[in-house]
């Protein structure tokens, strides 16, 4: 019996087990009450359809969605999103677009292309953990930019990308994993702005802006700045995380240099995935289907708002994010949320303590995300009040 | 118009743009013969099952087959390969099982893992592509293992554990892409017993050994030496590369490392693609199916083969593999099979020339890969006797 251990990379450190998912392990006890997860809602998937699609990509395509297909993404999914882009004021040409294995696939070249070891990235805080991730094995160091309910504040970015030689930007600007906030119309001007500036590049992640259950649409970063802007979507949260099936538009030095990575890493993305979304979005059936989604989720997080307002202790302030998956709660300064969890937990409710969210440490203990998709309404309210319950005895 | 050359990380120039790739570029000519590719023929897959499958998994697994799933892979596709792996007398309990996004997926992994700028990888000399392109990124140096037409030597592979720290030596232990060669069961408890004695971790990547047309299967390399192999495989030869499904056995410490590189690069692989696979292989299909894809190249390896006796060069030796996807042909010391590349492109053949599988420049200049999966039955004499011509004008 040998160990290898002495064979590991320099790298490899940085990728160890992470206090977030040793927490989190507790979560899929059974009975428990999850608000912990970022996942989908089950009956948000288009079952019947998918069976639809499935046959129908094979009659089709025939054995072209069985075979190998180029790096850059199978070319009628491509064609598909150009349509998708233009709803969101963003003119891609289809050959310009590349399909990634999820949008942690794009994460992954992004970082491979760009950081070398110690290279700053400039991150939100909070951020999103599969971003940092993603980005880790390459070994950067992470720089804070503030954000407030309006999203990133402009001026904390700018004080990054003049102070620090940032390589990057990571934002993600649209009912933000974990905040749930939205940079507002009038700062992602003034941040495409900065971006053109100082000659900064910002990835932008957009997971969840087409979950919009009220409010005005606010147009991506990438249309204030189209070659300062790397950005990403994906079908994770429209259709099926399963599919791994996002997309990503890149100035064009950034998108050949992703397209050789990408190819390096799995070669390109599930042939016939892609066809499903292409039949997806080409069909008309992601528009179709999208305002089901919405209605399944905006009841639930209706009912958490209301649970919270009725129940959560009066020196907490949380976010009423117009869309999304999440609410952002903060208690009073230093108080300790990892205590709470693990009281809940003895409780059988679950959420996720916000310091994790941060890359600084010490920052954000008072702070914690409650996910509403995964969550069946009738559970809502009690998981509220079993959570506002223990905030109440504790702090 | 902003240009980020200067954002480029220090690891990205070893991606660049490959010679291999600008001179297969004309491949795809319309008219073209190829004998170039690397592809399994479209007519081995198995359309209408892969149609009742997609149906079955939707039916059986319902959102289950849609959402997010364990990193390390579907259970069930991890339960099936249980007896997949038995059948090459290989013990794997379903949870030491991992799935990747095709064996790619894998030696990015492991590359990513495994690799810090400036250690050495043993490789054969010739070796897969695809390899050192997932390799490449995370700065390597190669150093080179001789191969006959026995595969590997193993007298070679010891000198270069001994005289060089290799962090681990990659292999393609049967029907190796390029030169079609099976290392035979001798050597191959020769090299485990060297891997044992010098503590030496060894990758072995098996695409091909399923594809067996004559002759006795060979154990592979880890049932030889478990604890110091690393066992890829894939179901693209066997069902169908679109859906990137690759399944690793891995040393304890490398399987955990694995998993967590994984998980920053794509969360996991394809819910439904998996699901499929699952039952493809639990349902008994893939044993079914893969005596037809059999039937499919060995007529068209036996062509080849023949038409080479017929009309190649007497100066020239080629493999004659029991299975796989690649033929191996040697020229004369020095002749330069590049040049003869041009001249049959010229005439509507295409192969690759062997030196793009060499570590070492100006090695192999005078070798070949002829593909033989993908060439119609009926072009495969014409093909091999537009080569020959063309090596008889020419060398």
């Amino acid at each position: 019996m040998s160990t290898f251990e002495h064979l590991l990379a320099e790298r490899t450190k940085r990728m160890g087990a992470s206090a977030i998912r040793e927490i989190l392990k507790v979560v899929s006890q059974p009975g428990m009450i999850s608000l912990a997860g970022g996942f989908p809602a089950p009956d948000s998937f288009p079952l019947e359809l998918m069976n639809e699609l499935s046959v129908r990509v094979l009659e089709k395509y025939g054995s072209r969605a069985l075979q190998y297909d180029l790096t850059e993404g199978f070319i009628p999914l491509r064609e598909a999103l150009v349509g998708y882009f233009e709803r969101i004021n963003l003119e891609v040409p289809a050959e310009k677009i590349l399909i990634s294995s999820g949008s942690q696939g794009f994460l992954d070249a992004i970082g491979k292309v760009l950081i070398t070891k110690g290279d700053k990235i400039g991150v939100e805080a909070p951020t999103y953990l599969g971003a940092l991730q993603a980005f880790n094995p390459y070994e950067p160091l992470y720089t804070r930019i503030h954000m407030d309910e309006d999203g990133v504040i402009p001026e904390s970015l700018e004080e990054t990308v003049t102070k620090e030689n940032v390589k990057f930007v990571y934002l993600v600007p649209t009912f933000q994993n974990p905040s749930g906030r939205t940079t507002t119309l009038d700062r992602r001007k003034k941040i495409a702005d900065i971006l053109q500036k100082y000659n900064v590049l910002a990835i932008e992640d957009d997971p969840y802006s087409a979950l919009r259950f009220r409010g005005i649409p606010v147009p991506p970063l990438k249309s204030f700045a189209p070659e300062h802007v790397v950005y990403t979507g994906t079908l994770s949260k429209v259709l099926a995380p399963g599919l791994r099936i996002g997309f990503i538009a890149a100035p064009e030095l950034i998108r050949k240099w992703l397209v050789l990575a990408k190819q390096g890493v799995d070669l390109h993305t599930s042939t016939f995935n892609q066809a499903i979304a292409s039949e997806y979005i080409a069909g008309g059936y992601l528009y179709e289907h999208l305002p089901k989604i919405i209605q399944l989720y905006k009841p639930k997080q209706e009912a958490m708002l209301k649970a919270m307002e009725s129940h959560f202790p009066s020196d907490f302030k949380w976010s009423r994010p117009e869309g999304g998956m999440f609410i952002w709660a903060e208690g009073p300064e230093n108080s300790d949320m990892e205590k709470i969890y693990w009281k809940c937990v003895e409780r059988k409710v679950a959420f996720v303590p916000g310091k994790f969210f941060f890359t600084v440490k010490g920052e954000g203990s008072e702070t914690m995300r409650l996910n509403f998709t995964m969550v069946d309404n009738d559970k809502i309210e009690h998981a509220v009040m079993t959570i506002s319950e223990i905030l109440k005895e504790n702090l």
